[in-house]
């Protein structure tokens, strides 16, 4: 007899406001035998998870650096042997610094047919409800998207903050806030003015949200002030200056 | 007695797969009283639009380069003058080239309130209905998303290839099919390898999806003989090689 497989649908949930999840991965939510969710999913989607459905959160715990990425695996691997449809929950998008590339990877090794399904990443909701355009005709027809987070395991490629200072209009730090400070001052180094303009969107799309703004020379200041904590969105460029679209408050 | 006053909605209807678009973009979609849409929106999400509800295409028709936008600006400001709620439906999302910081702009010059709804970009979803995660741990932590039209305005930016070149390890080309052979020999003047991976993503999402590979060397003759058509999304860097993780056919 032949062993039955399942099959994992690695898939965004959006940024935070839960109506910006997708019909796709709704209809997933409700339909698939064993949902893997992380703690960047917000609560109202996770409660919509039906009865019936098996949840598991395989988020990052406290002192626990990577051991959750290989439960992580180990479980969707688990479930979709045993024939089972498995939805892999990611906040934000699975490509867009979500490791989704990894895990595809991992199934691929162990035979497990997957989906892909886009969310909408943070990098560019955040700044989008703090009326921060990413591009704009006057200001800006390149964007980047980086990671902040100085990466811990040898296999992390670092970011070319000197290169990127010249190179493109407007930059998007993802996990940047424990090391804005250092950003600002390699950025400064590599040649950006210290006005450069900075906004940084905390708890972005969510009844949470706080946007705060300053420059590349005052904002690591502006931040700790502020009180600012992780998920945050660091805008970098003349974009982040457009403060009269600012609508959602 | 005060005048009525209405509101736009700026929404991203996603890439072109009908369930990429959001529970948020729906719900506006069935409750407006008006919905202004583009050429890249897909007819399915058209189709849904009430029976009640007025809609007008007001995309860019052959021989019209500028004149469909004061159009579309004219018309925002009627309806929601008239107390009507607008929605400014877009393709993928309206702060990624999609113009939306300008038709904000004009609604604030007109004192008329409005929303920005994200909306997945194409330039995230094509690349992961190819398979291409535009970050990878072992090959992307930067990826920077640039138009390759050659404004013809005035105003303007142009994209800085000669710097791009090694400042990320994604670049991500939207509306670029036109310009690829001058992208191409940008990108190696400015020191890329020829050999560098690069993957073309035609109508990404959407039945119609068609995907080629090359290099930066070969992938204007790939593109040509394949008659690859926009809308397009052009992916360059180390990730474009991944084939193996391709699972959309």
């Amino acid at each position: 007899m032949m062993e039955k497989k399942g099959k994992v649908f690695i898939c965004g949930a959006g940024p935070g406001d839960p109506k910006l999840i997708t019909l796709r991965a709704m209809e997933l939510l409700k339909t698939c035998d064993v949902v893997l969710y992380d703690r960047l999913v917000g609560k109202e989607i996770i409660d919509q998870i039906p009865a019936g459905a098996k949840k598991i959160y395989v988020g990052r715990t406290v002192g626990d650096p990577t051991t959750h990425q290989d439960r992580t695996n180990e479980l969707m691997v688990k479930y979709a042997k045993k024939g089972k449809s498995v939805l892999r929950l990611k906040g934000g998008d699975p490509f867009i610094f979500g490791r989704g590339a990894e895990e595809a990877e991992h199934l691929i090794r162990h035979g497990i047919k997957f989906e892909i399904i886009p969310g909408i990443t943070s990098a560019i909701a955040s700044p989008a409800y703090a009326g921060i355009p990413l591009t704009h005709r006057r200001y800006s027809s390149s964007v980047a998207i980086v990671t902040g987070h100085e990466g811990a395991e040898k296999d992390e490629l670092a970011v070319r903050w000197d290169k990127l200072a010249g190179a493109v209009d407007t930059i998007v730090v993802l996990m940047g806030i424990g090391q804005l400070d250092q950003i600002s001052r390699d950025l400064t180094r590599a040649g950006m003015k210290k006005s450069t303009k900075v906004a940084i969107v905390a708890s972005g799309t969510t009844e949470k949200q706080k946007v705060v703004r300053g420059t590349l020379g005052t904002i690591a200041g502006i931040a700790k002030k502020a009180d600012i904590k992780p998920p945050a969105v660091i805008v970098i460029g003349k974009v982040a200056g457009l403060e009269n679209l600012e609508w959602f408050r």
